[in-house]
């Protein structure tokens, strides 16, 4: 019974259209090229390389794009039980009609040739958003990025300021910041500088302010005017030359940036999307975008000032370890301005899912629940993505719902829809 | 066939009557007189601010206790999803006959005066018992309670004595101590004092004294005597009228506070309830009592010097998030004196209810495990609470130990009755 | 036909013949003499002291084999729920043919009786492993063993080294050290003695170096030569006779010679097993191994420079606490030489393995993940051990790959030979 009233609910929920909260899509090249765009993945060069291939073969620099397919198909082996490689498997069956389901040195040839024939397609990557059921994503911005030449009601701009808040030190982030705000750079005109990006991200459609935050991060609040400290490290910070200023004067500039974030998101009325957690380049001698791993004791309760200090913005927040769930549901019962969203990177495979789901689906409101992003950087992905969340949305919604609470069926589908749907229009386009 | 014997094990753990091992009720009005006293326990009350009613229309101060209770309810959409809702609509339906299974703006004023003419009968409280098979409760008593007026067969007292540890420095605080003890409080006369309150107590049918304590909090011995400056802390904390006197001292007062309950325990024979891990006043802007939420970085390890100094007491431990289960589970496993005790606040979840309770049967010896408490304001919650949690335990028992070890079914009923019923007698009821 | 289907890939997995990976086993007292071996398992007596019964008469220095076992069958009635006490039955049922499915006061006599009986067959070791199907296990030996007198392809070295690591301030060490190495032990040549120590070890069969770890643990690289307070440290505590040096002396100390180890696995080419996050000595007065417990609050971040530095050592990793496990999937996702090792100790019941295996299952390479090993003592435990462990890995593989992914049950089990015997191989015997 609980298999097929499953396939019922999945059935129910994947027929909606959707619009994916988080990626890292380009919006000027969004598809895949090749399969080789879809295998370069760092789920896929990570995997391919922590089961042993080495990071010169992994990324062989010198080999065009099937060769180098060719290349990573020959690692693929040790992969075949992750959940990643099921997104491979279901994406080459669901978009290029690919009849195994196993991809190894002897059949991969024609799968990428006809991949390659499709993708070449002009508008390929309309025909995976209709067959994906997107019609709307959300963008990684720079923060100088002109967000012109493209459709950002499709491609939503979406503000990222993990340099902003942690790279101020370097001088190429500093010159970047002067060429898209057109001004100066000083202690005194910072706050100017950042709002005007926001002006420029929010005239141009975009949605959402977003960070990513390593464990030990704590927010507090500090003043620029009043505390001379402050000032001198905004001194120290924006006239270096090096990165070897006093970590304590990169740290308040840091902490200074990232609260006036929050004040320009209340001020234009946007989410902040806080993604916690991540310690970068743990690994040192791994695959470009392979290094980052994360030291799970982090605690909510280091943003508790932010939280009350910012009735009005709406936090979005992923978590990294599924540790921290328990605690995101807490504050997301408590807080009205914080908000669950998605199941981010080392979380988002199904045992995670199917737990930090539950328990989110049982104690936070309905309406304060974003129940995924696909965080792709090829439109391919947001399928099998999706369809793994879907799949587990339908799980726990059978099990915990309809069987242990006896919910009918259409009322859990209900609850499906606003989690994968809903909420995202609730959210992000309220303002 | 699993949800054939879970019913099936759900209704002969059903059938037994209970003895609730903590409750926040009041002896004196120990039931609801509307259903507004329902609606108004923070568990509701928080949700819906956290869902977006702002805290004025929450808490409604001028308004009388009806409308206050259907502009409660137009609230209530967003927290359909709740297991807390549910908790509500099995209330509704078993004591009050309610059709539905949501409360509406459209169907909630019927209920509500139903369910006020019932409540309105002079035997509702015991009538609510019985219906609830609840035949005995522990209280949360204030130190200074006169424990009079009440039946303490069927509302046993608790000393609760967070007030003692954490707000001596408060000059109220100790004027109530010095009422209840008789006694003028000194740094000499602070240990009498306290134990004229556990004689108290114990002459008037009190079984437990309870405490819940940060997520920092370490307890250490200390000794009054032979250490000066816990005497001159003592000095400062108990001659102050101010609440900003050093933490240092405040903290030497909290410890020796803490450790003298825990010798008292073992002089009275009465067990200690430690509730672990919560941080008061998170949420600033919260409702009453919504204000509150934990950092999940708890260890028992921070208890080792309690638990090896006190062999002779028994610690029923209830700990605030899921990640410290392991640990309880562990030192329950080891330590003869520590027993797990419920799923506690932000861990009364089915998720989290499951994985903790699974953790517990498969590890801790049977006899040290007492399976649930309500916490309850009023007597109505029982029956909701109790039935989750006992479908929770029949589930388990019928999928870990039924059908994966092979169990009988009666054996794993006769595992639920004294998880459920016998542990409370052999804990509470020993001395 | 999840039971149907789990029983068919638990058969499939149960014709396996074994290698444990991890043993305490004595190579010249393999087996049990009698039952009582079994049943003073520290598994068995701190959960016997734990419900109850005291230290003394569970230790019962005075009593024969047979009485000490009577007394202890007495405390075991709390304990009937516990995983361990189904190893018990198992072991006892398929060893024994014991046809009860409880041990009593009433029925434990004649069990006895067979038990010893059969364990006095001089041929019992051997046919206790070809009963248990394990082909090979790995010891637990002290550093200095001389490793003679037994097969070292049946009972393999293991070159144990936390008395090296934590202890040389103790003058019966560095004595042990010195004898074993045959070369005075000083600041420069401490870094030999433990060569000759690998040297002996790969000579006669050792195959690993492993070490347990507390929870504070966090290597860093030190260097002997050019750091003239590391000889400083090393003269103060390779020269006492005290436990009382500095404790940055000791730390020093531990630092260099953990360092030195991870130096001589990559020059011996042996894999070096973690068993991260264990307190020695918490509950002081618990019975003969049942003292240490654990602070949850570790994160492998601590070994971030360790795994940097070593990449061509592998490193199999065991977590004390179920916390740690999403972070120890997602190091053995990245890094190339982290694996996952077992299920250790507090996290060696079902509830935790089944979490934490399916975490592993589906996002760590299938070549980097070693199922189980049993940490027994005793060769009768295998059994019972790894069946729990094989049960666990069917109902995973049933539950999560065939019905959730659709894979066909050869494919499952294929992926549970790997986990369970190919991966031993591949790390263990790849040199």
């Amino acid at each position: 019974m609980s298999t097929l009233l499953r396939q019922q609910i999945f059935d129910a929920l994947d027929a909606l259209v959707l619009i994916d909260p988080h990626t890292h899509i380009d919006p000027h090249h969004p598809a895949g090229q090749t399969l080789t765009d879809i295998l370069g993945y760092h789920y896929y060069t990570e995997l391919i390389h922590s089961a042993g291939v080495s990071r010169k073969d992994v990324e062989a620099p010198g080999l065009g794009p099937k060769e180098r397919f060719g290349r990573l198909v020959e690692g693929l082996g040790p992969l075949e039980n992750t959940i990643q490689y099921s997104w491979l498997i279901e994406l080459a069956q669901s978009l290029f009609d690919f009849k195994d389901d196993r991809i190894t040195p002897a059949n991969w040839e024609p799968l990428y040739d006809e991949a390659a024939r499709r993708m070449a397609a002009p508008d390929w990557p309309q025909e995976v958003l209709r067959r994906s059921k997107i019609e709307a994503l959300f963008l990684t911005n720079d923060f100088d990025d002109p967000l012109t030449g493209f459709d950002t009601k499709t491609y939503i701009p979406c503000l990222r300021t993990d340099d902003l808040v942690f790279n101020l030190h370097k001088p190429e982030v500093r010159a970047r910041l002067e060429r898209a705000s057109k001004v100066p750079l000083t202690d005194s005109s910072i706050v100017d500088s950042i709002g005007r990006l926001f002006e420029h991200f929010t005239q141009n459609g975009g949605r959402a302010c977003a960070i990513s935050l390593p464990p030990h991060f704590t927010p507090r609040r500090l003043f620029l005017d009043n505390i001379p400290s402050i000032r001198k490290s905004m001194r120290e910070v924006l006239g270096s030359n090096l990165n070897e200023m006093a970590a304590e004067d990169r740290d308040n500039v840091s902490q200074f940036v990232f609260w006036t974030l929050a004040e320009y998101c209340q001020e234009f009325r946007i989410p902040f999307d806080l993604m916690i957690g991540v310690n970068r380049g743990v690994y040192e001698g791994g695959v470009h975008q392979g290094r980052d791993l994360y030291d799970s004791r982090v605690s909510l309760i280091q943003y508790k000032e932010l939280f009350n200090s910012f009735p009005r913005v709406t936090f979005p927040i992923s978590v990294l370890a599924s540790a921290t769930n328990q605690e995101l549901t807490s504050y997301a019962w408590i807080f009205p301005n914080v908000v669950t969203n998605g199941h981010w990177w080392y979380s988002n495979t199904p045992t995670f899912i199917e737990h930090d789901l539950s328990a989110r689906l049982e104690a936070v409101p309905s309406t304060k629940q974003i129940g995924y992003y696909s965080d792709m950087y090829k439109l391919e992905f947001a399928l099998p993505k999706f369809a793994m969340y879907k799949r587990l949305l339908a799980k726990v919604l059978a099990e915990r719902f309809v069987i242990d609470r006896g919910w009918s069926e259409e009322r859990a589908v209900e609850l499906g829809r606003q989690v994968l749907r809903g909420n995202v229009e609730r959210v992000f386009y309220a303002g």
